[in-house]
């Protein structure tokens, strides 16, 4: 499973002082420090940026890449963020993302196509909320599915984020008991091998003590690696649930075990 | 989730003087312990017992239902000692356990019958290995499922046991891969809803670090809790393993999640 960090973002001042500034210094920091922690690749969330999305975009993007090899994700609204984005990343680059939202399946489904990169689909229903059921969820990828081949991508470009509910919600844990039932199964129901990205910090979203966090962390990361998860977006400075991830590639990935793999604390 | 202590042993010399002697008091010190670390029930591991197997099992059952309500798991070979803690345990005790070898189901399967009790089928074959494949899990299942049956077991008095592999055997991870699996298709394939027993000390057995040892049992126990077990049968001593085993209940009983109830370090 791959790691996306997801610690660059917008509304960290010091991030948002960069980007208006167009100082690489603090966002190269930034990737170094996600990168050393153990990130695969980096969510670049720079917000709505609704001035100069294209300069802000492609500063961020330049910037990022000089610090990884990984995938780069472009986790914004803005069409002309994106497209200034795709440009810069060579290649890299996965749009993060869209909905059956009609606005985002016209203005930035088509950028996938053009650009022939990976954009991740949220299973969120027409009025941004997240499905009622799994059938539902279900329902929403195969609306999804179908959009995008009317845009011409190539089914396997869809990327399914199945939206990883919140504890606090109060059908916050049926949901994610659903999403992992989906993770299992979208690859059989869309009828190719997809890709999946669950956001793991959503888990924990609220006011709660951080050692609970990362217990609710710790027990549900390895039902989504065990499901097939492929990529999960977290604040990699969580050490733990780094080192617990890595634990859980050991044990799913097919490659001999080995005691020397295992991550240990320092 | 049900977590049982395995840490009742007869290979702890304290324990075996105790049944020697038959001194309560050491006995009753370590089901106390297990009940505060978290344990739901005992395995009392008393070996083969060669000498006085009535005499030890009814010491040792007498002894630890004082401490506790929960399951009495009676772990021997010794299908003397097996019937005389049937007879002590007034109907809590589960039989730990059965395989397809003819003599265990020749002497200990109609114990099960007798008592109307639980009985444990281990998924080993004939020759007492673990199965090479998922289907020869299936079929061993099947095969326990006729002999409880012809030994006019109740279906669903027959649990199962899938048999966790340690991490260093060479096919350790995909055995324990095809276990979860298992566990999640059994009642399915056995016709009712299968009770399942895994041996979680048995991921790390052999020489490795402790805290390499802890992150591994940390990665897969989530993963079984998620495939469906109901009982974990562990060293209860290991409080992050407990905490997280309570953690996983949170994200799979159903009930309405709440901060308060999760576990937290002292």
């Amino acid at each position: 499973m791959q790691l996306i960090a997801d610690n660059l973002h917008i509304i960290r001042p010091d991030i948002q002082t960069a980007v208006d500034e167009k100082n690489p210094g603090p966002v190269r920091e930034m990737v170094k420090q996600c990168m050393a922690a153990g990130a695969d690749g980096m969510d670049i969330n720079s917000g709505p940026l609704r001035r100069d999305p294209e300069g802000a975009m492609t500063f961020l993007v330049e910037t990022v890449k000089q610090e990884t090899q990984g995938p780069l994700l472009l986790d914004t609204t803005n069409p002309k963020a994106i497209r200034a984005g795709l440009k810069a990343a060579g290649g890299r680059a996965i749009i993060n993302g869209i909905s059956p939202e009609p606005a985002k399946l016209e203005h930035i489904l088509p950028l996938a196509a053009e650009f022939d990169v990976p954009v991740i689909g949220y299973l969120l229903n027409e009025a941004g909320h997240v499905p009622a059921s799994e059938a539902e969820g279900y329902d929403i990828a195969l609306a999804l599915l179908n959009a995008a081949e009317s845009a011409g991508l190539a089914g396997r470009q869809l990327m399914i984020d199945p939206i990883v509910a919140p504890l606090m919600w109060e059908s916050g844990t049926a949901h994610n008991r659903d999403i992992l039932s989906l993770i299992r199964n979208l690859p059989d129901v869309l009828g190719y091998p997809v890709k999946t990205i669950a956001g793991v910090s959503n888990l924990t979203t609220g006011n709660a003590p951080a050692a609970k966090k990362r217990l609710m962390e710790a027990a549900f990361l390895p039902m989504l690696v065990d499901a097939g998860l492929d990529m999960a977006l977290l604040n990699v400075f969580h050490e733990s649930t780094v080192r617990l991830a890595r634990a859980c590639d050991l044990l799913t990935e097919g490659s001999l075990f080995s005691w020397a793999a295992v991550p240990r604390p320092d």
